[in-house]
């Protein structure tokens, strides 16, 4: 088969060997996937990861059990053991031994096939189109916020940063019931909020009082830094971008102010399914550009460009 | 009165005058006061406080409303402006206006008269002596953590660091139910809980699974690191002390593991009291040495050697 390889050194189309089913794993002939910050990380050496890359799509089953043939699917990434304390608790996701598609020890899905366990599959209603189910796995990411806390009804929320990851969770939260205001440095994507009656404001521009629950998703340090002042006494500030401090970090805000820190990574794709399919989320304004596999190097190239939001690879 | 007084350069016990009481502001004759790290970091400049110190104190009303009157007391130290958002939403510990007795904007209790509104006094049980009395602002700091968060019967819990801080909370949280194990570099400290039959490990030597609950009170970023690291995925790490970071810190295990990081700050008086009145908690054990106010300065030097727990000034 045909694949985005990253070799270590560099990521290039090549011929691979097909993904191989099993009795638990199913082969999955890949339509549509999306390109994630992780992936022009992982070449630049994030994790050591070698292989297909990958974890964003959208496909249909080729060999699985009868009841997934042909079914068209999306898969959560994290690949758990299942018998470990972790898994024992439902939290596969925190498996310590899991693998990751496309980024952790396992091929991912920017390819024409990729072999997912069956336990990981969800089903893709007729109605929603691949180009948005290609956006399931990300959006299921913003929708980890409401699974971990509860989202009062008209509670006041600052979202840091107008990347991908921010704008679906601006738009998570406000479909939540928050009464959200989405910070950013880019008139183009702050529009996409704006015309979804979502509050908007240019980063630098913006004065407020703290509010209780604020969303880092910038990635940065000064965008950390930021949140945290935005944060009120007693609020919560959600990290969902992994930042690291190269500079002098305090800390005593958090204690002084006793703000809850929480950090958020991967989400249920059930309510992310629904969402779409509710259109309660926009992603079709969050496409910069759809490139064939074959072109799929200059995909990352385009992904990695300033002012770029997702850019989808055709794999069919 | 004779108070131990800063003075912006050096701390020294000085003729001052008596504060005065007001409708709503009793005043107290102090009997014993308590020494605090903060007291040591506040004659070091910081928040540039300028007054006089101590915010840890026991002693008996003076002059206040008749009920008051001659009542052997406790204070809260946070005075709230009592109009603000944060008064009205109960979090007067958080009133961005507050002002805080021997910290900001307020004279301490080391000293032989001190003024505390009377909304911020709490009754001593007439069994609880002086000098365990005196530990319940501390103490309150500790049960801050079960006021934020539940505490499951038989939970694991690590807490970091043997000074004041790390004792009180490591009782309070065996007192609540949890399994404490908590690590020090003091052996003598750490006997402490050792009587109170709680597991106790040199943080050196310590190697164990990440437990779900974990208390940073070492103040150090080393500390917080290793906390970090031994807090499981999903699980909480209650900041006790300030910490800054003056080298590269990175964050993303919070975010990758989903790791709850809760600030903690003052806490309740009502079961501090109750604690030191039952015998839940051991604070004798705590208590380096007792100096009478006019050596008050000493008593400084005192809490800053190596090794020391808690210096009280007797001020009667």
């Amino acid at each position: 088969m045909r694949a985005l390889y990253f070799d270590g050194n560099h990521a290039a189309v090549v011929e691979r060997p097909d993904p191989v089913a099993g009795p638990d794993v199913a082969l999955v002939r890949v339509s549509l996937a999306g390109i994630c910050r992780t992936d022009l990380e992982l070449c630049r050496g994030y994790l050591g990861f070698h292989g297909v890359l990958g974890h964003e799509f959208v496909g249909r089953v080729v060999t699985g059990p009868p009841e997934w043939c042909q079914q068209r699917v999306v898969g959560e990434i994290n690949f758990a053991c299942g018998r470990c304390e972790a898994c024992a608790q439902n939290l596969e996701r925190h498996c310590p031994t899991r693998r990751v598609m496309g980024i952790d020890g396992a091929d991912g899905a920017i390819a024409e096939l990729v072999a997912v366990p069956i336990e990981n599959l969800h089903r893709v209603p007729d109605a929603l189109p691949d180009a948005r189910a290609v956006f399931v796995e990300p959006l299921a990411a913003a929708f980890e916020i409401p699974a971990q806390i509860a989202i009062e009804p008209g509670v006041r929320c600052i979202v840091l940063g107008d990347g991908k990851l921010g704008l679906l969770v601006a738009q998570v939260l406000h479909a939540a019931g928050a009464q959200v205001t989405a910070l950013g440095h880019h008139d183009a994507k702050l529009a996409v909020l704006a015309r979804r009656g979502i509050a908007t404001a240019r980063a630098e521009a913006f004065a407020a009082d703290p509010a209780p629950l604020v969303v880092e998703a910038t990635g940065s340090i000064a965008g950390f830094r930021r949140a945290l002042a935005l944060t009120r006494p007693r609020g919560t500030l959600v990290l969902k971008s992994t930042v690291a401090a190269h500079e002098p970090l305090d800390l005593a805000p958090i204690v002084i102010h006793e703000i809850q820190l929480l950090g958020s990574r991967c989400g249920p794709f059930p309510p992310a399914l629904r969402a779409l399919e509710n259109g309660d989320v926009d992603v079709d304004a969050l496409v910069t550009a759809r490139v064939p596999l074959a072109r799929a190097e200059q995909a990352l190239s385009r992904a990695a460009e300033r002012g770029a939001l997702k850019v989808l690879v055709d794999c069919s």
